[in-house]
């Protein structure tokens, strides 16, 4: 084992042992026995990540016993969101805990393969969007649709993945002073104890955090090179792709289709339910789901709805696919990419011992305080189903933990804010226009652009990240809708399209749910940052003064 | 005069002149009788800014008597922020109200020379600013400096500027119901009375509204052609500057010396004070000042503290500037472009009848009902001082509005979020650091990168906007703090630099400054919307178990 512990220990030390990988930057050259840095870590991680055949060895921070011979609060059983911040919630709290994961990092497949990148593809598809828009204007060079790479922009992700894991690894040691053992393989042997790299490990609980993994539809072809999910696409893509089909239309598929699609590579996505009108995703309003779709076509993305899989055609290698459509008739695309965005599915296996109770879809059930139907036995994160967010996945954890220190704590997630991207970042929270209309009798909506007008000349919304397409065509520019109820004045939704509205979402999704709720008027009191990119609390204070307020 | 109201009256109707201008896109075709579209009002704006000489009729959108024979509850002396959005207001509250502009628009200088530009410049200044630290990797080609264009970017804002000002014509009329009379400058005669276009209107009283302008330093050589401000750069620049040498350390200094030097043109900064250390800006944490100005200075701008310019040279144009140092030397630089980013003065020609009670900078002192010591006349945004920001400007106009119409109502602005651009976003809220420390006993902040941590690979802040810099050069991704009270666990102030966090700190300062607070725990509560460009909402779930917390 490496005792990241004590790094100048061992026969050849660690530190000089990560030393010899590299240039750990200035931090780096503390005294021997000084914790490991950012930058060490960094070196460590990417060279066990290369060379996993020669790094078996587990990364060992654990107490001796002889200082600290306390039972364990929780053992949690992988260290990504849920496991990481619940570890993290139960330390806090005076409790012990043990972290485990098979990476050689903390933070899971978020950082490794799933958000973190997901949010650098779009990043670099809105980059891209905004050079093709305004080749050969201002400071633009012609754009080359060759030049864009989907496999360089994973290799950027790659080189520098490392760092966020050794940040992770830093902080929850340092900072937040959790046990964890990495690198190894946790085997389940009661609902009470853990065996890793050798050794026994009980304690009073366990937090079950190992997460899902992508279904592939059960199709002839499925198993060829060329088909890829999120985590697949990152450690194997070995080939620049010319020509993309996706199957699915889940967040995922709009997300990396648009991506794809902004590289230059051609992308169909075949669905079998219409974009954002899937189970998956409430509280969606129509107007956001036209404006979102309207622009994806725009972008020129296929979208084919009512399409099923079925057939992957190729001879070793992905060539095309064939899908059929609601009317019986196939249909074949040739390419040489297919991504798969369908749904997930939870990664179980190991439980077999426990006889965890799960739902139809396979996902452990858990209550509101994260207990599942063996007593002691815990469950968070992508394993209890969706939505698979990040926001739910930490909050259980850290649910668990609360409740494990003797804390009643409940969470319920039916209920947030949610969020996607295309080329834009598509946000909303509370209810839907139509879902409002239902519930109340005198709804009214803030809207822009409103829907009598031009969107090819109506210039907003204008803020941070959209103004060059305000002053460019501005129907790019975005969509924006607050629905309100006008008899009390309380704010039920708020929807957008655009750039750098997003954060605000997590307040404005707060202050609505709040039990006296958020009205229109208090909204209109706000001291607005302008251009603020929704532009809801302005457009607010124009209709506050009203004693009944009606659309804008 | 040009009937507004009544678009198919006249010799020749104002929509047939309207349609022989242009094409006003596909809503602009609808009854003759029909009220102007969006696409109509920008053509007939852009025609009187493009030819003011031979438009000099009032657009005329007041009812008539036969009508509408009510007293005006206030007529707004400008149109601009405080006038426009005072005016709504007042509207909707049930009164009549008169707005007068000498432009052909409402929204005053913001849309047209301010504020809107200034944000398009940021933009281009970001998306340059990514261009040129990416050249030759991934997509992006080789950076060329001399392919940026300050005149093209200025070209395309005026191009497209007429759609703001049509859309907030169109508004004002069909949504707000206001009325008003444009492209006219109004004669004041006495606290309730006001001539335009020849003709006499009466109020109970006046409100205000007509803003500021910069103020050019008494040096030799500033009237010579090549020196501008905000205003005269939109409207009179007609060459591509080389270098630029800017006069004044303000807001306004900082976000167009970036955008000037992200172009290409080399830009130095001659500042009286440190950069964002003036009293016109409260509440700068030293952390983030750090940050803002190492991080200009590391795109090569050049900033000259203790700088006194003494003349700017040059033969009918400019050729350089000469200035002095605080140790009494005189320097010289060479440039064709002066910058004036010093501070402003209120427009108050107009008022030499109203005897108005002015401060020692010139600004008219108004209460927090925003009255003025000539009973019925009120003064709303940038004529009573700073801060010259939207929202105070709004707030000021609605304030005035909300009292004439017999509420009582009072309005602070000493206390507000505040932002500026460089090629960054910048923002906070409350209190910094070291006020903190200054008012509570036990002070912690969580701090992204972590004072201890080597930014050069700290991968954090990454999110909407920062993904590419975070992958690239981790030190260029951002900068954020927040400043809580561990005893009572409040927030204290929050600190960003970045990309997409703006918008949200419109509802932090919010939470913040509720009597009750905002504790990190309720912070923690929240359901964040990963990545949140923030990282706030995680970073403090990270510590609210602890009972004493600590900083992170």
């Amino acid at each position: 084992m490496i005792d990241v512990r004590n790094p100048a220990d061992g026969f050849t030390s660690l530190r000089a042992r990560i030393h010899a990988l590299g240039d750990p930057g200035p931090n780096g050259c503390g005294a021997d026995s000084a914790p490991l840095t950012v930058g060490e870590w960094a070196l460590l991680i990417d060279d066990i990540v290369a060379h996993p055949e020669s790094n078996t060895e587990p990364l060992w921070n654990v107490a001796d016993p002889e200082d600290d011979d306390r039972e364990f609060d929780a053992i949690f059983i992988g260290g990504g969101a849920a496991g990481r911040f619940g570890s993290a919630a139960l330390r806090a709290r005076g409790g012990r805990q043990l972290t485990i994961d098979a990476w050689p990092f903390l933070g899971g497949s978020c950082p490794h393969q799933a958000c973190v990148p997901h949010h650098l593809f779009s990043e670099v598809a809105r980059e891209l969007d905004l050079a093709r828009h305004m080749q050969e204007r201002l400071w633009y060079p012609p754009f080359d649709e060759k030049r864009a790479s989907i496999l360089d922009v994973i290799e950027l992700f790659k080189a520098g993945r490392g760092y966020p894991h050794a940040i992770m690894n830093w902080q929850s040691k340092e900072q937040l002073d959790m046990e964890y053992i990495l690198n190894a393989r946790a085997t389940l042997i009661d609902a009470r104890t853990v065996e890793v790299a050798g050794q026994r490990f009980t304690a009073r609980n366990l937090v079950l955090c190992t997460g899902a993994h992508t279904v592939f539809p059960e199709i002839a072809g499925i198993g060829l090179k060329g088909v890829y999910d999120y985590s697949s696409l990152i450690e194997e893509l070995d080939y620049e792709p010319n020509r993309c089909v996706i199957i699915g239309g889940s967040k995922v598929a709009m997300e990396y289709g648009s991506f794809f699609h902004a590289t230059g590579c051609k992308t169909t996505i075949l669905t079998r339910s219409p974009l954002m009108r899937t189970a998956s995703l409430h509280h969606v309003d129509e107007g956001l789901r036209d404006y979102v779709i309207a622009m994806m076509a725009d972008r020129g993305i296929e979208i084919v709805q009512d399409a099923e899989p079925v057939e992957v055609l190729g001879n070793g290698k992905v060539t095309g696919i064939r899908y059929r459509t609601a009317d019986g008739h196939e249909h074949q695309i040739d390419t040489d990419f297919v991504f798969v965005g369908t749904g997930e599915r939870p990664n179980l296996d190991m439980y077999a011992p426990l006889g965890l109770a799960t739902d139809e879809r396979g996902f452990v059930i858990a209550d509101t305080h994260m207990r599942t139907n063996v007593p002691g036995v815990y469950a968070a994160g992508d394993l209890v189903g969706p939505p698979m967010e990040m926001f739910k996945a930490r909050k259980c954890g850290v649910g668990a933990a609360r409740n494990i220190m003797g804390e009643d704590y409940e969470f319920d997630y039916t209920q947030y804010p949610d969020f996607l991207h295309t080329t834009y970042e598509v946000t909303w929270c509370g209810l839907s226009e139509a879902e409002a209309r239902n519930r109340y009798r005198n709804v009214i909506k803030i809207q822009m652009p409103p829907d009598d007008a031009d969107p090819e000349n109506f210039a907003l919304p204008a803020a941070e990240g959209s103004m060059i397409y305000a002053f460019t065509r501005p129907i790019l520019s975005g969509w924006l809708k607050l629905v309100i109820d006008a008899d009390t004045r309380k704010i039920l939704g708020a929807h957008h399209v655009g750039y750098g509205a997003k954060d605000a979402f997590q307040y404005i999704d707060y202050l609505i749910r709040r039990p006296e709720g958020f009205t229109m008027d208090e909204m209109a009191e706000l001291n607005e940052l302008f251009l603020n990119p929704e532009h809801f609390i302005q457009l607010c204070r124009l209709r506050a003064g009203q004693a009944m307020p009606v659309n804008l």
